[in-house]
């Protein structure tokens, strides 16, 4: 089996890669190890930026998008018994928009069926070979039997624990971490969230997030211990707790809770992100925690350099955007980290902080709630920073 | 003795608040335990927030100032190599102005006198009573005599190590605290600065900054441990470390080191500034880490609010602006200790660091290099957030 760029991975990154090539008629496989039930139920969290989202009318698979997602302007600060508003299209013209990540893979894989792209579920990628040669060659198991995709390019689009990034020899990538001393306990609550933009709650206790699904399903978190028991909390003392956080500063509905369940944090980032013919993009080479909402957009933003860089390479055999590909997308990726750790350490509780240090953060909200240059900050931040 | 307003501290929160009274007609007397020549000598940086100057012009004390501060128009940030300019001009259509506080002191004293204000030099205020009742008087020592100073009000501008703060009983006040696991190593060098604006320069080898006293003679600070033994550093091995720290990013010129010596990091905030009679203004009751320059700044916002609540008081017969004197102070030194923590920990080594941090910190300088709005940021709390 041959190809001109072999995808791993059928997750946004992966999917959107292979639109993006199949535009500029350049060949693509995707093999996905799990069925396409499996990652169509995938449960992932679902924050588009604005280039994001235009980038997936642009390419065809918006148009449940615009009828589901949920377009919100800005986000809320919660903070002693106050909503601040920062307003992204007041401040910086743009809005995000809440569509969950499993509605994007089915859309995306729908499409890309529909134009005729070929992608394998239940191939499972066991090895990548020669990449360091020009003919890389990605093995797999697929119906039974073993089989082997030649290609010119591999794409590691497998998430963080998947097999394209161990395919780089020991000693080329550093490793990059940063763990954080809590998780988050979060629910699905049927019941309409508090607020018809995101509330992100500083507390005395803890951070919350009151984010949402759909109009009357909630999607709310709590500041929790990084290994908190969540048997421990019943639905009732869960919403009591978040009620507690919101201080007041808007009135909490309460509803059915359809799951239940703790979100480790942690920023990783690896470099280079790529090595011979061997490309990573998205989780397979960064994890953000949720609190910058970054992941699903970091990943689109790998794919479109990637993608640019090869059709260079294949329509001018030009080389220099694969050479700069790892920069380029790092140069985001490090701003995306850069920004999740500040919203991070703006909103949550740290076990080794002091009373200076609240007052400190107190200060910084206010100072950004006050601040139309902070608010801007953050704004073009949270909705996007443009793309290189 | 008799006076409506008695001041214990000649430095700028005192004088500033004796010239601001003494304008509107209310009567007031400072007392200095040091000599004149001590306190015009005493060592202190010097950088006035755009508002600041203005302030010392518009009360008649900027003749000097206007010809021999340095007015910058905006700061650089030195990383790998590369300088990048923050231009406050341009942004916030503000500058800040390089002028010793000593120099400062001298033109407020020379001033005050030549109005026929009251200010009694090596004065030494011993204690403070009754400031929970109406008629608060400070005993002083002064030409080898013990005397009562009577007043309306007490204002203690006699910094950290003064009296007037621990007047206050215990119980009242909360003290807020931070210290920094580093030092600063400065020396005043007979050379130009490398530079007409000041440098931030972020270094592998820590923190760096590059400023001036005049065109000829430069302020140059290291990062260092907090209890750095400064005879183990040679002029020679100062400037090659000062300039390593520049990392190439323009030439450093070398001279004769006129003075060397370590300055301590930390951040104290006391709450409430007030208490009965008694008001605290400047460093008495806070202290700034220098990254942010805002000591002087904030002692002259102080007096500012506390000359405003005054004139009320005995205009209008108001309390209410005497009643706010802490918090509208309070919530401009809690702005400026986010600021200066912001900048200490952005560029700075932290002994707990990983490798992440550090990359961290480097896509935040290179955020805020290419950013307008978190230069704009940056901007408006460097140059001076305005007065409430």
């Amino acid at each position: 089996m041959r190809t001109q760029v072999g995808i791993i991975g059928a997750g946004p990154a992966g999917l959107m890669l292979a639109l993006l090539l199949r535009r500029e008629g350049i060949d693509a496989v995707v093999l996905e190890s799990r069925s396409r039930a499996y990652v169509e139920q995938r449960v992932r969290a679902g924050l588009l930026e604005q280039w994001a989202r235009d980038l997936l009318v642009e390419i065809g698979a918006g148009d449940r998008l615009q009828r589901e997602g949920m377009v919100h302007d800005g986000i809320r600060l919660s903070c002693l018994g106050r909503l601040h508003a920062i307003d992204f299209r007041a401040l910086v013209g743009r809005t995000v928009t809440i569509y969950d990540q499993k509605e994007v893979v089915k859309d995306l894989i729908a499409l890309l069926i529909e134009r005729g792209g070929e992608v394998l579920f239940e191939a499972e990628a066991t090895a990548v070979d020669g990449i360091t040669r020009d003919a890389p060659a990605i093995r797999f198991r697929h119906g039974g039997a073993e089989t082997t995709l030649d290609c010119d390019i591999v794409a590691g689009c497998d998430g963080f624990h998947g097999i394209a990034r161990p395919a780089i020899p020991d000693g080329v990538l550093t490793v990059y971490e940063r763990g954080y001393p809590f998780g988050w306990l979060g629910i699905l609550s049927e019941s309409p969230p508090p607020s018809d933009e995101l509330i992100y709650a500083y507390h005395e206790r803890g951070f919350a997030l009151f984010s949402m699904r759909a109009p009357t399903v909630s999607r709310l978190y709590l500041q929790c211990a990084p290994d908190e028991d969540v048997e421990r909390w019943s639905d009732a003392r869960i919403f009591d707790e978040l009620e507690t956080r919101l201080g007041g500063s808007c009135a909490l509905a309460r509803g059915r809770v359809l799951q239940k369940g703790v979100t480790p944090m942690r920023s990783v980032v690896v470099e280079p992100m790529q090595h011979g013919r061997l490309f990573l993009a998205g989780d397979s080479a960064h994890i953000q925690p949720p609190t910058g909402a970054k992941g699903m957009n970091l990943a689109f933003a790998d794919v479109v350099y990637l993608s640019r860089a090869l059709v260079a390479h294949y329509r001018q055999g030009r080389s220099d955007g694969l050479d700069a590909y790892s920069r380029t997308c790092l140069d985001r990726v490090w701003k995306a980290q850069r920004f999740s750790w500040f919203m991070t350490q703006l909103l949550h509780r740290f076990p080794d902080e002091t009373a200076f240090d609240r007052r400190r953060q107190l200060a910084d909200i206010t100072y950004l709630a006050g601040s139309t240059a902070a608010a801007t900050a953050l704004a073009e931040n949270y909705s996007g920073l443009p793309l290189a």
